[in-house]
């Protein structure tokens, strides 16, 4: 087990099997040594976490949580992109974070935080990244929150 | 012509010679084998198709269809990016799918679909890509769908 | 100092020192020479300039402004990526640019020249880039414009 999953397994996160694309898109695609990664959403064991709109059926804390989830299911998808092998990351080069939010809401960053602070917590200085929190009206089949990724790996 | 060229030809579909810049901005930048192509607007001949919001003045069909032109327009552009020679493309690395709709709509990756089957359906393999599909409570122009894109290209 | 900061400095414009980043994620992270910078906020000293929602408390001429800012806090991002010397920037590949914006608005594009205007007037051709300018119904901090980007510097 790398590294990356025993410290996930010590917060008691298990990677999920990423699920297969329903679609013409692909969960990833590596050129160059540089992982693009599609948008994720907070999905556990199948289940979409805490959909709805962040400052009117969702509050801050559950939006935090299901952007960590959005997160764990990154780093599921960077597993298969890495061949298994978490320790081969080399660093988090981005993520984009959306919101479904309300139009006076505020605090996307506080939301988008519960992904950065799992990279940071299961990869150290290597999971520290640029990023975006913005908000969207709408997202698919209701989530509160959906990050993509770009990360670099060891070749 | 390229062979991605007659596989559009076979769909009825001949790539639009891109529009000038209207701004301080081009079309796409190369660095490093690598195309970031500008966010394109379903512009068919200079008119903008199926303008509106998605799930309101505009049906899911039309929204696909205006993805799918959102996608002719990236390939147009990508065009100029290879000299001329689409099939110099390596792959499509991600696309950012942007869909003008309602707080209550759930299905914008069924409307960014009309872009992703259309590069699948003319680049094979090599068209599979990351992307993200995301609602936004306006666009430019109103038009229904923004679509931006990453491609690999042969150097 | 550096042929940018000299024609910023023409322009009347001093780039500010940097905020630190508040949370677990980071200003920019250079990758092969790319620089990815995170989304930056029109500050100035400190002071979030126009926040409010384009076409509603803020006019599109206020909207460009705060674009112009994005874009000056951008290159102060940039300026610390490059050891402190903004000569070394190769070019600008692609900003990102949302719109805190009303349903009904049309001219995001018009907006976020403001900041596709600065990189051109301080960096000249190599200013030019790919972008794409959306509409979202809330940003961080209700700020009126969030500007990311992607830069190519100098090994």
């Amino acid at each position: 087990m790398s590294q990356v999953e025993q410290r996930l397994a010590e917060m008691g996160i298990t990677l999920p099997t990423p699920a297969a694309p329903a679609a013409n898109y692909i969960p990833f695609r590596v050129v160059q040594n540089i992982v693009y990664i599609s948008g994720q959403l907070p999905k556990q064991d199948g289940n979409l976490l805490y959909p709805g709109i962040v400052g009117k059926d969702v509050t801050q804390e559950e939006g935090y949580e299901a952007a960590k989830w959005c997160a764990v299911n990154l780093l599921a998808q960077l597993k298969v992109a890495c061949d298994g092998d978490l320790d081969r990351v080399e660093c988090v080069i981005k993520l984009g974070g959306f919101v479904q939010s309300t139009p006076d809401y505020k605090s996307h960053p506080e939301v988008i935080n519960g992904a950065s602070d799992l990279m940071v917590e299961v990869l150290g200085e290597a999971g520290r990244h640029a990023r975006f929190a913005v908000g969207a009206p709408s997202l698919p089949r209701n989530t509160s929150v959906e990050i993509d990724g770009i990360f670099a790996i060891k070749g």
